[in-house]
């Protein structure tokens, strides 16, 4: 199956094709707040590269948020348009489960927190007991450690922004990821929603809608 | 500082431009063996998409191998010429370092490993005690089972191509990565690459030369 995949959760953004799990390329741009300019012309330049045409297209993935409120917008809108035009798939994906899948692996528990402006963070802990996600929530750093009790992988632009703050409260118990795995990549998206996909849950490109935590500025 | 990432140790490959520890751009391809066409290209478009010249590039960071005897000749060749020309600094980096590096947080042994043909694999292990990895060699992935008696965590091509064989020597002491965590990636090369440069290890555009651990098909 051929997968176009879509991350614009953060600042930064990705696009990739992959042909069942083989990631065939990916793009990453982390040239500031222009996804809108930077989107569909990477799409045409990894179809060109990779020698598919937009109608080899069976599904596209897109991360769905938490996360900035018009890169999100851009990405879902994107995906819908493109699924809504060439009939393809369409799966929207948890940008925090995009983020834990960094470190979900290493049996520890793992905290996926991604920076939500004005001191706060988006936040979702994976349990390897339950192997789940909690809900996604926005909150304050030190409420986050409130709630370690055991040791926890950090990982997202929240773990970056705030760890000498984790560090303090947790010491050991906190662990740190290198700084290519603290961003949420198109190619992991395109992974999670093949999965989403292949077990029948489909998204509707006429109803599918950004994940918001947060009423935009204009709506407040 | 300003760096070129380049890493075609396999059959895919990356070319990344980082700013310091930020990465800028990433493009990953994996197009078949076309790394000659591909590369220059590349370097070109990410230039031109991160709004830089060729000649603000300060540092160029490329993979050394063990690898793919061609590939790490284009990667290596094109390295050093773009560092002879724009007098930017130069660090080759062992592929398999890279390669671990997404595992080297969790705490727990790493083996990397990479297909190198005709039923061997390259590979290096990780010991969290010495925080060393011993020497590159190529062996059999019987050889290397045999070698591991505590929970090791399994990276690369060849544990992707040897899981089955992995886990029945093994059991529950191999731990294996999400396919997206099993490529050496450009931008990864960038950040050993630049701890090399900041510590005086630069390496001469002269002198460098692809890390084999096997002869040519031509030599032999």
């Amino acid at each position: 199956m051929k997968i176009l995949g879509i991350e614009t959760s953060t600042f930064s953004g990705s696009v990739s094709i992959s042909d069942d799990d083989t990631i065939l390329c990916e793009y990453v741009f982390n040239t500031g707040p222009r996804h809108n300019e930077v989107l569909i012309p990477t799409v045409g330049r990894l179809l060109s590269d990779c020698g598919l045409a937009k109608n080899d297209l069976e599904a596209v993935c897109v991360s769905v948020g938490p996360g900035s409120f018009t890169s999100l917008r851009i990405g879902v809108s994107t995906a819908k348009a493109l699924c809504y035009s060439l009939g393809s798939d369409l799966a929207g994906v948890p940008s925090l489960e995009i983020l834990a899948s960094n470190a979900l692996w290493c049996g520890d528990g793992v905290c996926a927190m991604t920076d939500a402006g004005r001191e706060e963070v988006f936040v979702s802990f994976y349990d390897p007991g339950s192997a789940e996600m909690t809900p996604a929530e926005i909150t304050t750093p030190e409420s986050v450690c409130a709630k370690v009790s055991k040791k926890t992988v950090f990982v997202g632009s929240g773990a970056l922004l705030h760890t000498n703050l984790i560090q303090d409260f947790l010491g050991d118990k906190a662990v740190f990821l290198p700084a290519n795995l603290n961003n949420p990549r198109a190619s992991v998206c395109t992974f999670l929603g093949r999965k989403k996909i292949l077990s029948g849950q489909k998204d509707d490109p006429f109803t599918l809608t950004p994940f918001y935590l947060r009423r935009s500025a204009a709506e407040r």
